[in-house]
């Protein structure tokens, strides 16, 4: 699919760019049943939305959403979930400055070379509005997940150099800072080193880490469509994310495999891992420990202090890029990587519900009493 | 798909079990008109044989390969080319000692979890004998890049703690030691490093490094199919991986956008970058510069010392795995990337040639002329 | 995909109830570079109609499409475009009365069975107007064709048993009649019948027959992708449709193979066919005749005479179907027909791009200048 | 993809040309737990086999399969199923002669043009021994349905003009006679038509019929993936199909609504329809009835009497095809027909299993309990 298309069994296809006339996304593959309402995707909607610290952008978005289908007296029908928002707040004469400029890490040079053609305002289609349309449809997902009793939570572990300790790890601390930190000493140091920056018209990236608690064994699949494969996928397809990693990650590679590999336990039957190092997967299925992954996020590519570049035609240039931009984009990605989390976990329970014949003969006799 | 399909328009559909009867791929999309022998596979597939040094596996594989369509009179057809190779060499009896123990850091427990069976005769499908499909796929995919002059290296740039040095860095020497470190100084180290874990029964991991040059500008989509996330996920797939990054990867979210973000310059007229911190890429499309991505590489999991687990029952119980088993796959994993990353970039060209209605137009007006 | 989502490269996603919110499409993997405004859609949307002529419903559907992303300043960008119409004119009541009632013929039962629930208002995703998307997503396929000189043509060839005559045919003549027959007598033989049929409260069925010209050899893919194959499925998707033939049909069944075989010629070296049995498709592979098929449309099932049906509880009843119903759905059809058909156009198009070494090797080195 | 894989849940990807080195396909997605052994398949290949009867090649294939991967102790493991037939009895020589000349009715003259290139040795891979593979993966999938006590059977339901007779309809005279009628007099009629042709040397061609029984309701999704549209584009697929009608088919085109709607009735709570003209679609999901299609089969285009045609350089000419070819394909086409089907059904009953929460909560948490 052309690439805005997500997912084999919960298809997302999302639209819309930062200026134009709205962003929203399709929903295709959610069952039937599911209570659902405009709240349950605002909720949600809510927590990318700027303006709520002066570490985020002051555009103004009141981005309501509205389901246009699928729903009926509050409850899914099985067709296609239509979502959108209205795109009110345009400012696109801040762009037009930019329009034969090419911001330095940004995707205006690439848009320009493989299509020929960019809608320069407020980056268009690359804008991080277009994470809308994934939160509207994660929404969904974290509902059904959450059904199954699956939860999805991230944070940001790390903003520049400074990261979460162990020791002061406390979740409910998450919604304390606007950083989105469990941590609420490194939160305050943080806002320091990020408010040093803002000062120099510069920016600050960091990492996000994302707990996945209540998955059984089993899923995602061998070979190319691993638990952590199509997790990396997923994350790295929110612009600005530039590594990922699951488990023991990169540190990984310097272990020797005695220190590496989580032994087996097993109490009353019931087998577990010693330690996760694995992460949560393990030959790219979920082996019943928690899935715990990290994306590392790149600085806002939109800083206000004086960058060489070129304009369309070749010629050198400076830029100063102004309006209204987020020096930090962490916390307003920590809920676009759960969302996007979220569809894929649903996507890999839907193809691990045929992985056996019991499952198979078992839904279809069930099926043969019902239907 | 099922997970063991991969591509949407150069598609590739692996098989195989490490002790069953065959491996092998078919490989649908490869245009018409691409001279192929058998002889262009095998070169590829030798680079990832076993038995090469003392750091590999000692079973002796030929691994002949045998091509049993869409190749007519040496070139291909355009119909779908499938390639196998036999499973020789068994030693199965190695094995049914673990029958019903589950390894650490292995895909036992997870396989019985999901399927409820498990061929554990060598790993089975999750057996390294899985990527000779991929690699085997990959030559071609190879073969198309080299005609449109793109080139894929990688190489190992740390085992363990030992990193290949900017100073040091001679691709050519990656030839000449059993690691693939392209630093005979690293090299050298690193091999002290192995065979000290070795003595130990123990096993080692490390880091590949992958290039590609040659590419345009405006490979892959923005959104969900970016060029990064398509790696990140074909990368991931290669089991043991468990990190995977690009460009400045992890270290871009401790630096400010002022020294993230690449200046752009233009001479004659030419756009390029001065830096290189996005590895090649932005927002999702390549940039022109080279793509550089770095993929973590966990050690072995099979290893010689005593290991904590539990049976299939439930049981706890030690395990010494016995065997052939390599100390450290990264030598032979390097082809493996270089292969899945060539197939993803043959995909993503694909689907780049219907991006402008110049595209179209001109191949339908050509064609006219043509056919 | 979970069923509303159609095409591999050409990817359409439509949403949509009768008496939902809106109705909508997401195009995918439109080029950038197509101008494209409102009124081009429009257009095509305005042929589906209703309330055009006697024999089509009076709901009064303004259906006035707004374009929400993927185009900017006239022009397509490459990135996603969505379009959709309000629901307006919704009599929801008259419907109300059905809510526990199975109506023949229609997907009440099916739908209860599939999903447990079912918006009963209007058909609700059975509807016709689900079609809408299929339009609107058709009429940007039919702009890309028309700029490669292809064009598509539908129309009735029959209505119940009066068929359009081989000597009277006239394609102007379609846009004479409110049945869309291309035969100005036949249409007014057809008129009286479904009269007829409409004062005892009954309906009419009939066969669409499309015409595809300007397609040259090689659009099609062989084995599964065949060409006709995917116009069967493309068509048979279509609500009524019951059954599609190419050419010569299930005619062709009944021929000997010297009648049914089209011979070859050559004139100044251009290879032709001198007849067209094969409907312009060989092998799955467009042949470079005239793409000619037919679907046959089964009569409308909404009547107003008394049927024998059942309630959702098991419980026989008889049923008088009222509301505003088409006594005869083909006129309306046909412009669905060359939609879905412009659609699957436009996906084999672009899948044939890549077909030979030849192609990919110069749009590359095309890029290459250019890029 | 690109034309050789078919499916999204059971994905079979179909290889070899007829006079290549073997012909196979790899089946993804097969659930782990189904007993499988290679007689299974042979047994359905074995309906295709040539030289049953004089109304078949004469080609000598013994056409043994090999299972080479994915069955372990006579059990599906979950992974990939590869089959393959080695192509053995190899006249290459027949076929030198028409290597330049574009035989009518065959795909010769759409290869050339489409690839530049073509395996013309018996048909390459147009050749009927492109369906090995799928009736190697129709014998899985009939497997499946068998244990959930769906079954499949297809048969010739007329032959030239000659049709089979309610009346004197028995399906166990489908195997007393080479032409797999079901009719012991048609078929004694229609043997005496082919013979009549053959000593022409021209062919004929049919239709067959084919009916599933025990599927209960809701197997189709709504809007695209309709169950009917999936059958139509699977068995279209089959070459030399040339048309698909469901139920009723094109004789619902001239029926008024009243005589084509399917009442509905109820026994004992459980609701069925009076008739079937609706051939168990209704809605594109599946109604509880039996599913009933027909596919209109052209003569085989070899025919040994004289023909016009053309050689690849654009020259008229005669042509006299000699080899070993079949004077009617219906027979062999039967099984063909079943195995299209079944993997199709399969492929749907796959998506139907996440229809509703109520299933998706009721796998998860019996899963919960087993894993």
């Amino acid at each position: 699919m052309a690439g805005s298309v997500y997912g084999r069994h919960f298809v997302i296809s999302t639209w819309g760019e930062s200026h134009g006339d709205t962003v929203g996304v399709v929903v295709d593959g959610v069952p039937a049943g599911l209570s659902l309402c405009e709240e349950d995707i605002q909720i949600q909607l809510d927590k990318r939305k700027p303006g709520q610290s002066e570490f985020t952008t002051a555009r103004n978005e009141a981005d309501r959403v509205r389901i246009m289908s699928g729903v009926f007296e509050g409850v899914t029908t099985g067709t296609p979930i239509a979502m959108m928002v209205e795109n009110g707040d345009h400012h696109s004469a801040d762009y037009s400055n930019i329009k034969d400029i090419y911001r330095p890490g940004h995707a205006d040079f690439t848009f320009d070379k493989k299509f020929g053609i960019r809608d320069y305002r407020g980056g268009g289609r690359s804008s991080g509005r277009e994470t809308l349309g994934r939160v509207a449809a994660g929404a969904i997902a974290l509902k059904i997940l959450g059904e199954l009793g699956i939860s999805v939570e991230a944070y940001a572990c790390a903003i520049g150099c400074i990261e979460v300790s162990k020791e002061n790890f406390d979740i409910k601390e998450k919604y304390n800072n606007p950083l989105c930190m469990p941590d609420k000493e490194a939160a305050g140091k943080a806002q320091e080193y990020v408010k040093g920056l803002m000062e120099k018209g510069d920016s600050a990236g960091g990492i996000i880490e994302c707990v996945i608690k209540g998955l059984k064994s089993g899923v995602g699949e061998p070979v190319f469509d691993k638990l952590d494969a199509c997790l990396a996928k997923a994350v790295f397809s929110i612009g600005a994310v530039k590594g990922f990693e699951i488990g023991a990650g990169f540190k990984a590679a310097s272990m020797s495999g005695s220190e590496n590999n989580d032994g087996f336990t097993a109490e009353n039957g019931e087998i577990r891992k010693t330690t996760n190092n694995s992460g949560g997967v393990l030959g790219g299925m979920s082996d019943g420990s928690d899935i715990v992954f990290r994306a590392a996020v790149k600085p806002t590519p939109s800083i206000s202090c004086t960058q060489k570049t070129v304009t369309k035609g070749g010629e050198e240039t400076d830029i100063n890029i102004r309006g209204r931009h987020d020096p930090l984009i962490v916390p307003r990605a920590v809920v676009v990587v759960e969302s996007m989390a979220a569809v894929t976990l649903v996507d890999l329970l839907f193809e691990d519900m045929k992985s056996t014949m019991d499952h198979v003969r078992e839904l279809y006799v069930r099926d043969n009493k019902q239907r």
